[in-house]
């Protein structure tokens, strides 16, 4: 199989069959740059000449060990393969850039470690978080490593110095804005704002930061590479961040009616006393008691399964889970239609938005 | 006064009284960037346009109230000294450049952050260390969301493409390195290695990356700007990088010998069971009951005064502390005729030797 039909196959399956198949590929470009385990070339490649000697056995278990850890859990993928389908469906040469998925996958498993530790979050994916296997140290450092190892990548990248600056800066933009949304998210959780009191639209704004921002990386990285306007850069990437608010939307709603596929337990969201869509459309109609009741189970940070139920049983009252629903299918279509014109029709470009209605469908 | 004799004055005066006063200037550099309190055009400025809307009153406590509780509590602002000193020694227009000291001066802090948080220090520059005072999230948040602010000023510089390609270069391969010498530190305190197995060029090595990377970009930053070669911005990155390992060596000893200005207890490296030049220079020569009593006493990341003076007696006995003195001065000295030839002869050359020396002379 030559190249070009590589590329499009990997990216023309089913769906479902497509994500699994495609994890296995960004995978191998991930581990191409990123090994399980490093040797001192490695180690000048990542971070450059030294002047004395590493000690590459505790590099190896600090930083390589938990990274592969929890790479090796599972996961998606689905941020990077956004990038390799707007890629193609852009024109971009993927032998050249496929590396760049690198980025966005590192990018987003560093901030799950950190997550993590900030939720104070036990199981990942199935087995224990970060910081409870390998400890907080360990954790608080592989995180931001996360954040500036794959850069590597961008520093070897063979495009013009304009390219390049935009690549940089849609990094910078996007990681700035990917702290506030976080910053948000934990200030709300620490109860510095009367829950009643946050808007829908703050909370798409923290949404649009905390979950909206990789998608969005993604995105424009494929758009710059495409040399796209700003413009319509910006477009895309806003289409992006609208997917990624949609998903995390779908992840708070299946919290609440109770998947366990995704290695979390079922209602955790009320323990941690997150805000949520439901939430804020709750709090903005509920009587007074269950306003009362629903904001007191929030702040327990309780696990105890019949307060989580009642919690539940307040969200359902006033039908917040078919209005969470509604609002994601919307903002997809929405987002959709404003990208329609810029994507150039091509096989691709079909597959792009049925992974938008994945974001808003999938049930896991 | 005019602009070029501000500069001038600034950088030459009597070194601890210029220290004192340049911690002024920085600050208000850093505060016309980086405001102790933001509203909504600010947030703009730092993370760009947005599609809804900020929670910024949750933003400014979650960021921008213990940033700056961080930042007023001292500090010796050394590091973005030593580039506006090597930028007026290289001909560095400060007039268009200076805000970069933004960028060294808050990576410093956020890796105070990080540090404390792994390390489990309680006290940072005489108050609680921030992940005590304001909670583990904030603090963890906070850390790597002061790596990517300070960026923002990159990206509005008016530089050519390519000295931006060199600045973001340096800053990439420096962050990097910065969490491999952390990952090597943690390693060890936590006893993945044995001690008596870590060489001095380890040590230096993880050195090197843990302390000397933010003086090595300041210096970076300062050649490039300079136009320098590569060859010769390695060459000041080195010195830079040099006169950061001797500063962490002269901390070590000051930890041992016990001064208490720096708001540190003292001894508190022996309950860290952290591994210096001391412990290495001695675990090679001591008698193998000393050597046992000592790994036994920094395994046991004890707070007892006994203990730690014992262990402190034990360094003492083969004349580790006169070793390190001289190691580290050897080091200054040794770096700094590297750079003699490269840096032009004016009134900041002799300012800039004066701070290598300050590094090794120092009590506090």
């Amino acid at each position: 199989m030559n190249r070009e039909n590589y590329w499009k196959t990997v990216c023309l399956m089913d769906i479902e069959k497509e994500l699994q198949e495609n994890r296995r590929l960004i995978d191998s470009i991930i581990k191409s740059k990123f090994p399980r385990n490093i040797d001192s070339s490695y180690l000048k490649w990542l971070a450059g000449d030294t002047s004395y000697l590493y000690d590459l056995e505790v590099v190896q278990k600090t930083i390589f060990d938990p990274m592969w850890d929890l790479l090796s859990r599972g996961g998606k993928r689905w941020r990077p393969w956004l990038f390799l389908i707007l890629a193609n469906n852009l024109g971009v040469d993927l032998d050249k850039f496929r590396d760049l998925v690198t980025i966005v996958e590192l990018l987003h498993n560093g901030s799950l470690v950190a997550d993590d530790i900030e939720d104070g979050a036990d199981i990942r994916r199935g087995d224990k978080a970060i910081h409870l296997k390998y400890g907080l140290d360990i954790a608080v450092n592989l995180s931001s490593a996360m954040y500036f190892m794959p850069l590597r990548i961008l520093m070897e990248m063979d495009v013009s110095r304009d390219i390049y600056r935009r690549l940089v800066e849609a990094y910078i933009e996007d990681m700035i804005r990917i702290h506030l949304g976080q910053a948000t998210d934990i200030g709300w959780h620490r109860g510095l704002r009367d829950p009643e009191s946050i808007k829908v639209e703050h909370y798409l704004q923290m949404c649009a930061n905390k979950t909206g921002v990789l998608p969005r990386l993604a995105a424009r990285f494929a758009a710059i590479l495409a040399q796209l306007s700003p413009e319509n850069e910006a477009k895309i990437g806003k289409f992006a961040e609208s997917i990624g608010i949609a998903f995390q939307i779908q992840d708070d709603i299946i919290n609440v009616i109770g998947a366990e596929k995704l290695g979390k337990s079922f209602g955790e969201d009320i323990t941690e006393g997150k805000i949520t869509l439901m939430t804020i459309y709750t709090l903005s109609r509920a009587s007074e008691e269950d306003k009362r009741r629903l904001k007191e189970i929030l702040e327990m940070h309780t696990r105890d399964r019949a307060l989580i139920e009642e919690a539940i049983s307040i969200l359902k009252r006033y039908g917040s889970i078919e209005y969470a629903k509604k609002f994601a299918k919307d903002l997809v279509k929405k987002s959709w239609e404003n990208v329609e014109s810029i994507l150039p029709n091509n096989e691709y470009k079909e597959k792009l938005r049925s992974l938008a209605n994945f974001m808003v469908e999938r049930e896991f």
